[in-house]
Parts: C-alpha cells; structure tokens; sequence
C-alpha cells in the first residue's frame, strides 16, 4: 500500500487522530462534588471577578483551537469544513506530541469573513490561543488582522510557521557563508499567505519589534516583481510592493533573479530552471519550499551553482518544516499568558530554532524535524520576548 | 477546608480537568506521514466525497460539544462564558468517565438566540453531537428547537437530562406502589427548563413515538396551575397549558396538590409544607428537585404520609442525578450516527435507567450515580430506538 492507502487504514482504525481525557479523579461521590456540583461553583466564582484566573483553573491555559473553514487544504483546495478535519486532528495531535499543548480542532462551515471573524470571537473565552489553518488568501489576512484584539494569540500557521522556519533557515544559511544578511539581495517568488509573512517579517519597522533587514528584497508573482501602483495590485500586493520596491524596478522573475544571493520560492514546483540559478551571485542559497515538487529540485539547483539549498521535503537535506515553529509559538505564548503575537516573539522563535543547530553546515542549516527540544527552546525565547513587549495578562490573584 | 475551596485548590492542582491526546503514533517521520502531511490527503478526499466517512476517519464518530453562553450556570446565573468554563469541563470530565465519549467544552461569549444558532451551526462538523448547557430559558427553547436540522443531535441537558432520569425515578416508584400511571395524577410545580422537557415527554404524542400518558397533568408555576389562554402566559407557558390543561381548571399549586398522587418539583427550595403533602393521596411520590434545598425535606414528606420521596441530593436516598442519562444518550446517539434525538429515543433511555435497578423499593428507585453499567444500558437502548426511528446517517462506505 501507498502511503495515501496505508494513512487511510491507520484513520480508520484509531478513529481520528486525538481523544479527551479526564486529568480529575472522579471514583466517588467526593470527586464529584469537587469536579462538578457543587464545588466546581468556586473555580467559576474566582474566574467571574478575575477573568485571568481561568488560565490557571481551567484547560484555557493549556488549549489552542485549530481553526479552519477548509478552503485551502495541503494541496486539495477547497474541500470544505468536514473534509478538512483530519488535517486540523493531525495538527492538534502534533501540538500535543512536540510542546504538551492540548490542541483542538474547531472546523467552521462558514465563508464569510466577517462571519468567521464573529464565531472565532464568541468562541474564544474556551482556548489561550486560536490557530488559523488552511484559510484561503487574502480572506486569512483580514481574518487573522480583525482578530488581533481579542486578548487571546492568533496566529495564521500557514503564512508565520513557515516563515519563521524559512528565515531561521536562512539567518543559519547566511552564517555558514559568512555572509550577513544585510548585505544580501533577496527573491521571494510567490505573494501569497507566506510570502507575505516572510515579506513582512523582514521589513517589519515598529520601534519595539526587532528587525533584520536585508541588502534588498523583491517579491515577484505570477507577472513578475511586485511595483507599488501597479493596476494588477490588490491592497495585499500593493503593501508588499511599497515596502520592498519603492524604487518601482520591473522586471520579470527572471530578471529578478539576476545576481541575487537568495531565492525564496513559496510559489509552485518546477518554476525555477537552471539557467536562473546559474544566473544568480556565486555560492547562492535556494529555499524552494513548494510541496511535493520544489520550485528547483537540489541536485539541479547545486549543479547550477547554489551553495545551500533547502525544500519542504523529508527525503532532501534542510527540510523546512513548521512543525519546528507552531507547537514552541503557542506553548511559549501560553506560558506568557500572552494576548498576541508579535513581531518580537516571532524573531524570538527564529533566533530558537535557527540556535538549535550547534555547527550549522551546508547540508544542516535546520534542526530535525523529531528534535524534541526545540519546541521547548522556542517556547522558553517567546514567552521571554512576550513579557518584555509588555503584552501578557497578568498573574491573577489565585495564584499568589 | 468546606468542599468550595477544596474544589478550589484540585482545579488549581490540576489546571482544569481535560486534556487532549494523540492516538496516533508520532515517532517517525513516517508517522508523521500518516497521520499528517501527505498521506492525511486521503481520508480529506474521502470525506469530501462521502460525508458520512468522518463518523469513521475523525474523532467526529466520538465526540460531543459542550455549549454553553453562561447564562444560567448552576445556583450562579448569568456569570458568562469564561466563568462557565469549569462547568462545561466538569461535564466533558464526566461524559468520558461515565461514557467513553470525548466531549470538550465550547463557551461562548454571544446571547443573542439568532447567533448562537449560527455559531452552533458553523462549528457542527467538527462533533458528532452537541449538549447545549445552562443556557437560560426561554432562549435555551428556541436555540434547541432551531438547531434540530443540523445533521447532528442536539440536547439541551438541564431539560432533558432532569426529565429523562426523574421519569425514570416515576416509572420505578409506580411498579413500587403497584399503581399504573395512567391511574395517577400529577403536578408539576416550575415552568422552566426542566418542566416543560417533563411535561413534553409526559404529552408527546407523535405518530411514530413511545409516550406514556399519566391520568392527569397539572404544571403550576409561581401564580398556580397553568391555564390556557392566561394573559401571563408566553408561548412555552401556552403550550404547556393547552397540552395539560385543555378544560381550563384554575387553582393554586395548594389546590392543584389536593388528591394528587404525584408531586413533581423544578421550582425552588422550601416550596412545599407538610399541609401541601398531608392534602395528597395516600401513599404519595414527591419527587423534590430544587438544589440543594429541596422543595421539601425528604424526612418531612415522609412524615407528612409521602410513600416514596426523591430528590437531587446524593446525601438522601433516591438520587435523581443527570449523569445517569447524558453519558449513555450521547453515546448511543453516537454509534447509530443519529441525526436528532427523538421522543422515543428518551423513552428508551428511560426505560433503560428504570430496568438498571432489578429490585426496585421505596428507598432505592433509581441505580447509584456511579453505576458504570447503566451508561452502557442506556447507549445501547438509545441507539436501537434511533436505528428504529429512521434518523440515523448511513454507513459510509469506506467501511464498508
């Protein structure tokens, strides 16, 4: 059997992927009047005049909502809400096994985004953290931005796990050249949901965020690089162009391309031919993140002249994985008691994951995917960075 | 330390009172293939074509919400949803012990019907089964009653649970005094949640459902017996009237009580004296369910000429506690993959509650809370009758 026809047998034989167990003994008539009536009256009472305490004295603390409508699945598309409910299983049973996150998924027969925005808002007070998954663009951008107040963390993984991951890559990439990342020029092929994140990440400017900026960034799309007034522009694109092409450079990816040191490629397998690595800066780093098929496969990319290469394959050296981000994010977050993400606790995790390899090579810019201790560094970095942006609750009286 | 602050420091201890699992193996990168990226692609696709395929492949086959807005929580009222919160995982504790179902709770910080109908109906894929929780009346009606065409069922507990188990406690108490109940007379005292679930039950009188009708039926709420076509009446108080009271017999709960065998109270402690009982038929039931001061101590009832005496509390005999129906209900609904719960789905599970005490006496009419079996005796009776009722989905394929 394939692996689709032997994961198949495996779901029907566990019935789905995560189970809910009691953490409360309830053998007697005692434990039950402590769990459930009428003792359970106090935890409630605490919570109503102190709406922290709920960290402690429930799973609320402990517990991120997988969320999603279901409209851009792996690589399905649009299979709705039901469909999509292995996906979101697997990625709860994931935050469980590699950060002792309690995870759920909350699938949502629901399109609209002011709807989804509403429901995500109503259900909150259940979780510490709301996790955005396979939200079709540029729906998950307006989602995820309306959401950012609701004094939980949310965090759409599809744009910020894989550009966390992605630019840990590359900062460890950058050491093992001994070049810095200042002095390099940068291709994003792709303006969707992460090259937007990535994008972002790497021209963020708010005074208390920390930035690394690059020599020079272009994003290219489907026509090519990005250019602020441009007809073609949708707000998305516009805001991408502005910050990294104010100059107003056109040209095509091809173009782009020319002796760049760094190509992200977040866009689709096979876009990239030989000829444009060759064509780019000596000793280049090549990301081609499209999945199953790269945008370049390595041993094209090595042979036209790339120093290191990464993909987001398993079977390839320096697999850009986000199970490397999400479970630390969160269980960071949580930790911290923390209200939002921001652009700190990102760099934060970036800085953990891309520490976590001790002697970075060419063939190692990345820690294993089944590292275990990752997550644990990358929780430690964020909740540090979310006390001192100052965007945490605060302890609550229950536990003085 | 009194039990409230014992409950106190067990939440603090445990921080809450669920987790979340994996069931899945995740030691490999292998595993992590099947259970997510690429292989989770196949169970998607087969969802997506044959919907019914996530009772099998998801923990959907498992697994209830429980919804509450905070409105009604315990002897708290309306503290809200975050306050709710210990509640909700109280019940999600308890559904897994007593049943096996995995059931998590979903707060929400909405009041109004029309939106907690949307958001119950947007989030629905994600569970096989949704048990609405301390949702005040009358909302709580509508909210049900709104929900019946969502493909899963939907029971709001604190009727149907507290009617289910209380006529089981009146079915055994009957065989005990060897008096039929078509015989009898019976009030009603408390037009909430609770007695109109009894009150449905004990008129239901659908085509294809089990209903056993008493002699006669009285509801009274704090003005006396309810009448039809009454100025105080709102429609749930209307419909109660008519359904009982079609010859318009007016009185007080006093005058209600004079004869009656029965005495059903849902209203609030201390309600009853022993003149009230003294003025009943001889060898009377009283059925006293306002916590934890029942409408009347059981030693006075007896004293006063009750036959049989039952109430909420575990510290007399005759416990009516709803944990005897809402684990078993959820399951059985659960394993025959019913769409709705119907009437005779509750007569089911009435009838099984009532047979889990082979010998039943004065001082023992219904099994103890924590007789495991009963669960087991309910599911299976429940998912007969639904099979029996036609509201099942069918058996995916992929099972096939």
């Amino acid at each position: 059997m394939d692996i689709y026809e032997r994961s198949l047998a495996r779901h029907l034989e566990t019935h789905g992927k995560i189970e809910v167990r009691s953490r409360m003994r309830l053998e007697s008539q005692d434990d039950l009047s402590l769990a459930y009536t009428p003792g359970v009256a106090r935890p409630c009472e605490v919570i109503a005049a102190d709406p922290g305490a709920a960290w402690d004295l429930t799973w609320k603390g402990r517990t991120v909502a997988v969320v999603s409508d279901g409209s851009a699945v792996l690589g399905l598309g649009d299979i709705g809400a039901a469909a999509s409910l292995p996906v979101m299983e697997g990625k709860a049973a994931l935050f469980r096994e590699f950060a002792g996150v309690d995870a759920v998924p909350v699938v949502l027969d629901a399109r609209d985004p002011d709807e989804i925005v509403d429901i995500v808002r109503a259900i909150a007070p259940t979780y510490g953290g709301i996790n955005l998954e396979d939200i079709s663009a540029p729906r998950c951008f307006e989602i995820e931005e309306r959401l950012q107040d609701i004094g939980i963390p949310v965090l759409h993984d599809d744009q910020h796990g894989t550009a966390i991951v992605l630019l840990a890559a590359l900062r460890n990439a950058s050491r093992v050249l001994g070049r810095g990342l200042g002095s390099m020029s940068v291709v994003i092929a792709g303006a969707g949901a992460a090259g937007r994140a990535i994008t972002n990440l790497l021209t963020c400017t708010d005074a208390d965020d920390r930035c690394v900026p690059v020599g020079k960034l272009r994003v290219c799309d489907s026509k090519g690089i990005l250019v602020p007034g441009h007809a073609r522009n949708d707000p998305t694109k516009e805001a991408m162009a502005r910050h990294t092409n104010p100059e107003g450079e056109t040209g095509s990816l091809t173009e782009a391309l020319r002796g760049a040191d760094v190509f992200i490629g977040v866009a689709r397998g096979g876009l990239l031919q030989r000829e444009h690595v060759a064509a780019m800066a000596a000793d280049s780093i090549v990301l081609a993140m499209a999945n199953p098929i790269p945008e370049i496969m390595p041993d094209e990319a090595l042979a036209a002249g790339a120093a290191i290469v990464g993909t987001g394959r398993s079977d390839f050296p320096n697999q850009v994985n986000n199970v490397l981000a999400f479970p630390g994010l969160f269980r960071g977050a949580l930790e911290a008691k923390a209200k939002c993400f921001t652009n700190a606790m990102k760099w934060a995790a970036i800085d953990a994951i891309a520490s976590a390899v001790a002697d970075p090579s060419r063939g190692r810019i990345l820690p294993p995917a089944f590292d275990r201790s990752v997550a644990v560094s990358v929780a430690d970095a964020v909740a540090q960075a979310a006390r001192a942006c100052g965007v945490c609750h605060e302890t609550s009286t229950v536990n003085a």
